[in-house]
């Protein structure tokens, strides 16, 4: 069977790591906490002293680490991915993380004759624990067969997008039109409040027509019960939006509805409100008004 | 049978009255172009000379006319509604205008014993041909409770609101979120244009999630193909959202994304789009880029 490594054991890394093994998968581990590691350890998963001993190890390793800085560092720094790389080996990196360094980093692979798939997930830390994640994967079609089987243990909805970047960037327009509903509810809502609608018959009324958006039937409802609790945290909205905009201009695009609500979000993280889910937006909009008052 | 009044036979007035006269309604009728009454006046509509007759004629009267000056002057100006409104009689604007507008008709209504109910509506021409409008309705509950009869003529969806002005509050809440869902949609797919990404692909890849909306299942795939014809016009989304600004600043609210978008389609008015599709806002994302580069 295919030998698989496994860099990254967060609240996401842990339980995907964790169906790889129940699929009876040999798997090599290494992350930054020892202590992360000590549950699938147990049940059978084997210590490496490094990345680069896991690449050494494995025929196809898995990557989901915080920033694209953490990513370069797993990769192309010294005892890294990238030194380890075995002739025929695939990696695929499931970060959130910038187009052009998965491309570079791929670069580098090619070297040792491997190759990078790029396969960013949308569906959060329930998604991870019942192996329903959304994958989005870009990279060579041969290399992406093989792994399918092992995408699967994790994810319901994967899809090809196409040449290495492509998974990272369909997440990018993903987290764009995510900007856009998030903005519109919240205004609306906000709005709504001010001129004493009762909300839920706004909403309700307005989400069966073209207004009609994932953001209002999910998060609209947490809103009006003060439930800021975090779904989608906004630090990491944060950053997925900044690698968007980093992207877009290194593209020559400019992005305004992006770059406002980026703006107003890192605005609400200075004020403390980093770790609320991404609904307290309406907290942005509500301090507009107060400047204005 | 109670007697209907009808005023302003455009697009969306026509085939509204033609649905009220099909009921069995008797119909009194005024409207700027009197040509555009022929149709209804051979199937037994009655000609009124002007809205004051309409009033002292019907007891009930709708309007559905263009800008809220039309508003005002319907209801407010010499030989208008308000002059011919009787004890009683129940009013329904069922243009998109500004509710504040809306409160002080009702006021002057309410001198003769006539009360009015606002009830903007969603969906269209198409909507309003096959008698399957969303009806947004506020004013007096027994008010709302007694034209149900004559909305249902007109509408499938027919929601009351609350206090009279509520129902143009939630056309402008429906109103916000579209400009969020639109901006978000066209700056994710000019992204994915440049990225290279496969849109298509692109496109059904993120509707699923939470970047799921009306606007990237209906309006997304349009742009694709180059479709800019209307479903929804440039222009009477500008006049919509410029009510909202108007309301929101009234109110001390201030509403970014909201003023970016509408000076975003102001930009594309001014240089001819004004008879575009709302998914036409792509172009000025496009042109933004052609600026920086």
């Amino acid at each position: 069977m295919i030998k698989v490594g496994f860099i990254g054991l967060g609240v996401m890394g842990s339980p995907m790591a964790g169906h790889i093994l129940e699929n009876g998968y040999p798997l090599y581990i290494n992350t930054r906490t020892r202590e992360k590691a000590e549950a699938l350890i147990e049940k059978g998963a084997i210590w490496c002293r490094n990345a680069k001993e896991v690449a050494e190890n494995a025929d196809c390793v898995i990557t989901i680490v915080g920033f694209p800085k953490d990513v370069e560092k797993v990769y192309l720094s010294e005892d890294g991915l990238a030194e380890g790389a075995k002739d025929g080996s695939i990696f695929i990196d499931m970060s959130t993380t910038e187009p052009s360094l998965e491309i570079a980093i791929n670069k580098e692979l090619k070297k040792k004759g491997a190759h990078l798939v790029d396969a960013p997930v949308s569906g959060g830390d329930v998604g991870a624990r019942n192996g329903t994640l959304s994958i989005m994967a870009g990279g060579r079609r041969e290399d992406f067969d093989k792994i399918l089987p092992i995408l699967s243990t994790m994810g319901k909805n994967i899809v090809y997008t196409g040449e290495i970047g492509s998974g990272q960037h369909t997440k990018m327009a993903n987290q764009i039109v995510i900007a856009g509903t998030m903005i519109g509810v919240s205004e609306a809502l906000v709005y709504g409040k001010k001129a004493g609608l009762d909300l839920d018959t706004m909403v309700s009324t307005i989400a069966k027509g073209a207004a009609g958006c994932w953001t209002l039937d999910n998060l609209a409802p947490r809103v009006i019960k003060g439930d800021f609790d975090p779904g989608f945290m906004i630090d990491h909205f944060i950053k997925d939006m900044k690698i968007a905009i980093y992207e877009s201009r290194a593209m020559g695009l400019n992005l305004p509805g992006l770059r406002l609500v980026e703006d107003l979000y890192e605005k609400l993280s200075e004020e403390g409100y980093g770790r609320n889910g991404t609904q307290a937006l309406v907290k942005a909009i509500e301090e507009l008004a107060k400047d204005k008052g």
